[in-house]
């Protein structure tokens, strides 16, 4: 059943990053943070603004919180820079715009915005990419924006304790990404996925964020996801785009095509992380393997709910 | 129904090409070229190689061959060189492995190979996976190794035209890319794609190749894809990903869920291209939107078939 000119939202903070990483007293200000971006949010679709404003603007917000991994909070490389990846998809027609592995943009999403809109591709990479957001108009920031002492000190932390991990993918820092999904008053449904992936990771890594069908998938006809996790695994699985097929061929609700996709995740390879997903009734649906996921939602114009 | 012990094969070396590029006098060479590797990937799975080695086999044969757009015959970018991606999908376990934006290594899937099997990750892009190579003893080799006259007289022609082409999609030139996909006699699958992508391309533009779900996929539950056209097209459907839930949701068979993969790509995007897919049980099928696809296959172990 199709809801009439009601609006959903969803994001996410990433998965398992409160098991390892941050002490608790972040917990609040995490949730406030993520309660403010989706007011912020639902005025733009109540508003009548489309699904794809309101995930531009919901991660690009979750970009400049030095709180999320991720734009400004991005964590650095083994060159101790920002490496980002971020992309988003227009359920009404599928087009899609990503970028991976670029530095010195303080808002990759809208970068991926521009590369969809402008570009005639999908996804432009390193410094291809960033010469396009030169064309575009988009300043480059210095480096100096991303080097947070609270980042610094995580890179030092992990190239120390680099030779006595014997599991690095049971490391909490890998789990950090943002991401967000919208379905307008329209029906129209989208979807937008950022991140500065893993801390000390190796230059030319790219995760499952930037990429259609693995870390995100919006489709007017079935649903909007956006995955967080130990990208490998959302990337062999191409789990965002199985949801939506879940929808398409069999006739799953977001509930059911969440549970479903997860479930796939487990059962093939073991694989660790979460997904936010809106379907086409605007019905709102998460599902993890992590202990914990940060995330929040507006299921059809209701209250706005906060969870880790 | 599997049927036992039995090996298939396809290769396919890009669709369209014929119709804008290529003299007629270069198709029997092209079908020779195309049965000798076959002939080749035979020999492996006869004697109980793995499809992941027949792939990887196969796909570096096809990568050697100037007379394809992928390693030695890659078209060249924006600024004169060869820029590849290439990608290999192990259906035993869904592993994989891909890079993108690379130059200066003679054979892109087995680079692909080395990152599924050593890196910890699935994707690795640019100068990193350059680095990643030369840990891995692979040599590189230099920018003169692909600069076939051919492709130097291509790249001027193409710069020449850019300013009159008023819809560069339906440009014949970009269509190339290889691809393979293989069942052995354990009822393994396994699918690799390597690609020089677009004459003239922004440095930094990925297409679908590199891209697990996209370019490529293999599941032993379902089949082994391979695509080749209008790269884009298939970033924005996930077309091999979704023709392996055609068969993992709906039961059905090659034939049936190339046909369904290939209506789902003109229907939603009017995407251009082709797929190679060969399911569980050995049934070989393609499908293109093109007046032409370069294809060759084994069907369980009968003789070897080639079609332009």
């Amino acid at each position: 059943m199709i809801s009439t000119r009601s609006y959903s939202l969803m994001v996410h903070g990433g998965a398992g990053a409160f098991e390892n990483l941050r002490a608790p007293e972040c917990e609040a200000e995490t949730i406030e943070s993520i309660r403010r971006i989706l007011e912020d949010g639902r005025e733009i679709l109540q508003r009548g603004g489309s699904a794809l404003q309101a995930v531009e603007a919901c991660a690009s917000l979750l970009e400049d919180d030095p709180l999320f991994n991720a734009g400004r909070g991005s964590v650095l490389n083994e060159q101790g820079r920002a490496e980002m990846d971020a992309a988003i998809m227009d359920g009404r027609d599928l087009s899609a715009g990503s970028v991976a592995a670029i530095g010195e943009i303080a808002n990759p999403v809208q970068l991926a915005r521009r590369v969809m809109s402008e570009s005639g591709h999908v996804m432009l990479i390193g410094e291809g990419a960033v010469r396009f957001a030169a064309q575009c108009g988009i300043p480059r920031v210095p480096d100096a924006y991303f080097l947070i002492p609270e980042r610094i000190e995580q890179l030092k932390e992990a190239q120390k304790k680099l030779q006595t991990l014997s599991d690095k993918k049971n490391d909490g820092h890998e789990f950090g990404t943002i991401g967000c999904v919208a379905r307008d008053i329209e029906g129209n449904l989208a979807a937008a996925t950022s991140t500065g992936g893993i801390v000390n990771k190796l230059s030319g890594r790219v995760g499952d964020s930037p990429l259609i069908g693995a870390g995100l998938h919006a489709d007017n006809e079935t649903c909007a996801a956006s995955a967080t996790g130990h990208g490998e695994d959302f990337m062999r699985t191409v789990l965002c785009k199985m949801i939506s097929d879940y929808v398409y061929l069999k006739g799953m609700d977001a509930h059911q095509a969440t549970a479903a996709g997860i479930d796939f995740l487990t059962r093939r390879i073991c694989g660790q992380g979460g997904v936010i997903v809106i379907d086409h009734a605007g019905n709102c649906a998460s599902g993890f393997t992590t202990r914990k996921m940060i995330q929040g939602w507006i299921e059809r114009g209701a209250g706005t709910i906060v969870r880790i």
